[in-house]
């Protein structure tokens, strides 16, 4: 008779072949993710969708919406440089895409930054996205819908400072949240995963969060019905990307390059021996 | 007597010293360009065009054009992340420069996302682009004046597909028009020209194709009446640039950088000897 | 008894060890700094600071000043792509500043592009800067408030050539004036300090520039009351982590990732050892 930790050791073995299958099916099917995103991510955040084999579109002007999101895989929406103008345009690609039943992921960047960036965060949820993607502060300020308690675009929170809020969150909202750092951790509400790859520098690459919610967004475009399980692959993938790039890399400058080199490179033997991901709760 | 094959051969031996002269011009002349361009493609295509030795400049407010572009050698608009407040610096700037004889080049950018991007498109083609550059999927969506038959920024469609449309379009607009492909081809709306340098990884890189497009500016820049060969050997160049870089990449990222290096590193004998462009007919 | 030279030796020998405490300084404490920039910078500018210890924050709309400012180290503000919409969240940013007795460096770049240009750097100036930072034709324009006297971004002028006009500025403004070049000045009127760290290639780097100047508004975070020395030592900090990455360069795409590297891994030893400042008058 299995014991329970037997059973915990069989579910974790599954992650690896599952992260494989969300990766090779994105090369094989390279989907369409239209990102409406923050001026500082949109060079490193297309080249990591290109070298996971996705095809990225920074497509963000209102008017275009209605003719470019009806073919698109997924969307991704990210308030790193909000201004109004924009706001628009995100609450439009984010109705459609409800409306033609494709997913979309909400990334909450720098969320606790002012009380107009929250509140656009807040309305943005009403639309119902698939996955949300914050560092610890990110998704703690969006839970208790207060300003102030982020640093810019760093966390002043672990991961799991923020996973109860998290659990509320998902369960209020309806969406899968996922929270980055030195354990990324993913809830429904119920479930509880963390993802145990990546390497620390990787916080010293600007936009780095934001490109792993673009690659959240591919994975979930390939199977948006087990967005939960897609979201944590993303993560770990992402993550193993880096520990792989780690082994070249001299500093923060070389580990994007590497990081970008690895993804694309990653092999079927690394994802599967090397995907770190295991049931919390 | 010189057989018809011989004389094919002897002009295509003549591209090598022409894209040589082409490069060390710009590298002498260091010429002004001007890029009205998309949010992605900025890092990129200036660095691209420093290490050409050109002298980039991003302006694109309409309150500078009257000043700035006067100053400029040549003018490079790119519709990649357009929105309605970009299109009068656009076309304000594309009337100063054919008004003060300087040329310019258009990027039409995933052209096929929407009808306004189409519609804009088709407004700066009335303003008689010195050259227009796109993949073959965009040729093809401009020539048509129909969407949806691009995916993003990516080509569906190889850049021979779009060779007759192209023709025509270089005949209907006055413009060299120039494919982006496995081979890039360029056309004046009799001849047609095959570059056959380039490697394919290149694909993987976001704003590689503005980027080709901003040489093709500068090397415009240098001898505006022979547009024809300017394009043609800029598309040699880079993607020669490109081959160079290849021996040392190891994945998109480290390409996109070793691309840069080659380019600022290309010397007369490489040139001379690898340049490989072709009359097609 | 020492003699006159013997003091200039032993003034500059000081440098080394008050870079190190800057930059150490950084590192712990990890300055907030907003960063209200060109759209062409952005990448380069917050990887530069991250690799430096500093947490930058790309937050630019106007609507979020209040909330976010009073929470900053320091404050940059670049009109690289200025649009008119851009400046009201410019002055508010810097009026907070000042309310608040938080420091902030001014990047005039490409000031003589335009008169509409100009015309912002000056309404900036007015709000005085802790420190303004550009090349010798940006402030050589600013000085005799004309236009015309740059190339883009690229500079036509010594940075030798600017000295006199930067001495004039620092009096009229009130500000610190650091003028970039082979050697880099600065100057707060009275003094002159030349920091002589650097190597060529970093000009073929784009926003190499605007990323000096956010060093220095993360060096001046940390001792506002002494923002000439912090200055310096960020000029030559910088310059030195671009020697060192200068070892490993092939050309400006690696020279990039170099510098970032560099900069992260710097140690006492070769900050004291290398840092090359030395009083010009």
């Amino acid at each position: 008779m299995a014991t329970a930790n037997q059973e915990h050791q069989e579910n974790d073995d599954v992650w690896g072949s599952k992260s494989w299958k969300f990766l090779s099916s994105v090369r094989q099917q390279s989907p369409l993710i239209q990102c409406i995103t923050n001026l500082v991510s949109m060079d490193l955040m297309a080249n990591i969708l290109l070298a996971a084999g996705a095809s990225p579109a920074m497509v963000h002007s209102v008017l275009e919406i209605p003719d470019f999101t009806p073919h698109i895989q997924s969307l991704l929406i990210n308030v790193g440089t909000l201004t109004p103008d924009w706001l628009p345009s995100m609450k439009a690609a984010a109705n459609l895409a409800n409306e033609l039943g494709k997913p979309w992921v909400l990334d909450p960047a720098a969320v606790g930054a002012s009380s107009f960036r929250l509140k656009a965060c807040l309305e943005l949820i009403e639309l119902k996205p698939t996955v949300i993607r914050g560092n610890g502060s990110e998704i703690i300020a969006l839970s208790m819908a207060s300003i102030g308690s982020t640093k810019g675009a760093d966390s002043l929170h672990e991961s799991s400072d923020a996973l109860e809020v998290a659990k509320s969150l998902a369960k209020s909202s309806g969406s899968i949240v996922a929270i980055s750092g030195s354990v990324d951790y993913v809830t429904d509400g119920q479930r509880v995963v963390g993802a145990h790859n990546g390497v620390q520098l990787m916080q010293k690459i600007t936009a780095s969060g934001c490109a792993v919610t673009a690659l959240i967004a591919a994975f979930v475009a390939i199977d948006p019905k087990n967005a939960f399980e897609a979201t944590v692959c993303a993560f770990s993938v992402f993550g193993l990307a880096g520990e792989v790039g780690m082994d070249l890399a001299k500093g923060p400058g070389s580990l994007r390059m590497h990081l970008i080199d690895s993804l694309y490179g990653l092999d079927q033997d690394i994802v599967l021996n090397r995907v770190n991901i295991k049931r919390f709760s």
